[in-house]
C-alpha cells in the first residue's frame, strides 16, 4: 500500500499540499483555514464489539479533521451497496451514522449512493469525506517535530484491530476486546484551548503507532525513541496478539493518537488528555532525538535498543 | 435508488443543507461561500469510448461544484481497489485523473486508498470529494426557479449513456459514440461573467433529463413543459437508443446540463453557451409555468402533450 502510494498515486498528483503527508489538507479561504480530508471504509465485519462501519466511518474522518487541529464540521457520506444488501442493515449502519454524528457535532451535508451487482462489492463500503475549520493561528505538522519534543499516546494500543480480529476468527475470551472507535477531537480541543504547543498529531489507524512514528520521523528526518515498557495495551489485547501472532504497536487503533509537545508542556498536556475518559490510559512514550535521522527505536525492559521499522507487507486488511 | 435515498437515508440526516437537494452542498465559513460534493463512480466498462473512470471522477465532481456557481478548486481522491487489480491499468486510470485535474484546474490536495479482497469489489471504485469557491453574490438552486423561466439544454443528450451502453453490449456503429464526458465550469463562468441571471442549474447525469427536471418541478412545486422536437440528439444517439429500446430523455449524460434563466436572457444565455466547443448543440428547449405543480411535460411534434414522469426501476446501472 505505502509502495503503491509512493510509486503511483502520489507522483501523478503532486502539489503542495499533497506533499506534508498529513491525515489531511489545510486550506485557505479568503484568509480562514480548513482542513480537509477522505476515508474509504471497507470494513470486515460490518459489526464487531464497539462498533460498526457507520460509527468508523463518522469518527474516522471527524478524527483525521481534528489532527489537523481543525473542529469538525461537516461530512459528506457516499454509499456503494451491493445488490441485495438487507435494507434493515443498511437503515441500522445509517443510524449510527446519525448517532455519531449528532455526538460529534458534525452535520451530513452532501451524499452520494451507488449500487452495484451482486458479487461486485461486499455488502456496503462507505467514503466520508469531512471539512473542518481551524480556528485558532497554530500549525500542527510532522515538520514541527524538534529534537527533545516528548512523544505521548492517549491511551492503550491495539484494541480496534484485536476486536476485528477476534470477531473473524470468532475467538471467545471471558470478556469481548472492544474496538477504541471514539473521536478525538475534544481532547485536541481541550489541549488547544489550555495554550499547548502541539507539534504534530497523528490518529494510530492502520499500521498502528509503528507506522505513524516512522512516517514522522522520516518526513522529519529526527529519530524517535520509545520505551516500550511505558506503552500501555491492555491484557486482553496483549493475550489476543500473543494467540494471533501480531505486534500491539502495528495494530490499527480508531481511538487514539500520538500527541508530540515540547518537554515543557509533557506533563500538563497529559493530565489534560487523561482527564477525558478516552483519554484515561494516556502515557509519556518516548522523545525525538537526533542521533539516526529518519529511524524509529524501540528500547525493551531489559535496555535494549531495536529498530521499530515500517510495517512490511499487508498485516491486517479491511480493518477499517 | 430515489425511494432509498426518501425513505432511509434523507430522514436520518435531515438538516438544513441538506434539504436542498441540490448537486452539493452550500456552507458558509467566515462570511465566504464555498461549495461541497461528493460522488462515488464504479462506472462498468472502466474505459469507454471518450473517456474511463478516472476522467469521470474528475468531471463528474468539478461538474457538481459548477452546478452550485461554485470555481472548483480541491478535489480528494479515494480508490477502493479489488485485489489483483493490475497496476498498469491503476498507472493509466490515476494519469487521466491527473490530465484531468490539470485541465479544469483543480488540485488534488487528500486521498485514501483501501484493497478489498478479491471477488469482493470490481477492478476499481473511485469516490471523489469537491470544494469549490463561490465568488460572485449569486443563488443558484431549484428554488429560485420562477414561472416563463426558458430552460436550455447545453448540448446533445444521451451520449455517455449510450456510449457505456454499446461498449457493454458490443454494438458496432459505424463510427462509435463517443461519451460527452466534459467539464462545465468553463461554461458556467462564462455566464457568471456576462451576468447572466441563473437562477439554475443542474447536470443531467443519472436518469438524465427527465429525472433532473422532475426535481426541480418537484421541489418548486412549478410545471416544466419542453418541446420534445427542441430536445438535440444526435442520430447515432437516436439510433443506438431504437436498438436498445432506451428513451434519450432518461440516459444519462456526463457533459450536459440545464441551464434556467429569465426569458430576458435566455437569447444572450444560448448564445454564450454555443461559444464553447461543449455547448455547440445547446437549445432553448421549454419553459416554466404554473399549470400543474410538480408535474414535467412533454409536447411531441403533433402537438400532444404527455407527461414525462421520474424512471421508475433501474435503467442504466453502473453508469458512472
Amino acid at each position: 500500500m505505502h509502495q503503491l502510494l509512493e510509486k503511483i498515486i502520489y507522483p501523478a498528483f503532486k502539489n503542495e499540499t499533497l506533499d506534508v503527508r498529513h491525515d489531511g489538507a489545510v486550506l485557505n479561504i479568503n484568509g480562514s483555514k480548513i482542513a480537509f480530508t477522505t476515508d474509504s471504509y471497507v470494513v470486515n465485519p460490518l459489526f464487531f464489539p464497539g462498533g460498526d462501519i457507520g460509527k468508523l466511518a463518522v469518527f474516522g474522518t471527524v478524527n483525521d479533521l481534528s489532527m489537523c487541529g481543525a473542529k469538525p464540521l461537516w461530512l459528506s457520506a457516499a454509499i456503494i451497496l451491493e445488490e441485495g444488501f438487507p435494507i434493515n442493515t443498511l437503515a441500522a449502519i445509517v443510524e449510527s451514522m446519525r448517532q455519531a454524528a449528532s455526538l460529534t457535532g458534525v452535520q451530513f451535508v452532501t451524499g452520494d449512493t451507488k449500487v452495484v451487482d451482486k458479487g461486485k462489492g461486499d455488502g456496503v463500503f462507505i467514503n466520508t469525506s469531512g471539512i473542518g475549520i481551524i480556528e485558532k493561528d497554530i500549525s500542527i505538522s510532522p515538520k514541527n517535530v524538534k529534537p527533545g519534543d516528548h512523544i505521548i499516546v492517549s491511551g492503550d494500543l491495539g484494541r480496534h484491530g484485536m476486536a476485528i480480529m477476534s470477531a473473524r476468527e470468532g475467538l471467545e475470551f471471558e470478556s469481548p476486546i472492544e474496538s477504541d472507535c471514539a473521536p478525538l477531537w475534544e481532547i485536541v480541543s481541550d489541549l488547544l484551548e489550555n495554550n499547548i504547543e502541539i507539534h504534530c498529531l497523528r490518529d494510530l489507524t492502520r499500521g498502528g503507532l509503528a507506522s505513524a512514528l516512522n512516517e514522522i520521523a522520516s518526513s522529519v528526518r529526527l529519530q524517535i525513541d520509545i520505551d516500550e515498557t511505558l506503552v500501555p495495551v491492555s491484557d486482553h489485547v496483549k493475550a489476543a496478539c500473543e494467540i494471533l501472532g501480531f505486534d500491539p504497536l502495528y495494530v490499527a487503533n480508531e481511538g487514539r493518537m500520538v500527541v508530540i509537545v515540547p518537554p515543557s508542556c509533557s506533563e500538563k498536556a497529559l493530565e489534560i488528555i487523561r482527564s477525558h475518559e478516552t483519554g484515561k490510559n494516556a502515557a509519556i512514550i518516548g522523545r525525538v532525538i537526533t542521533d539516526n535521522p529518519g529511524l524509529v527505536t524501540r528500547r525493551s525492559a531489559i535496555g535494549t535498543q531495536r529498530i521499530l521499522d515500517m510495517l512490511s507487507g499487508e498485516q491486517l486488511p479491511r480493518i477499517c
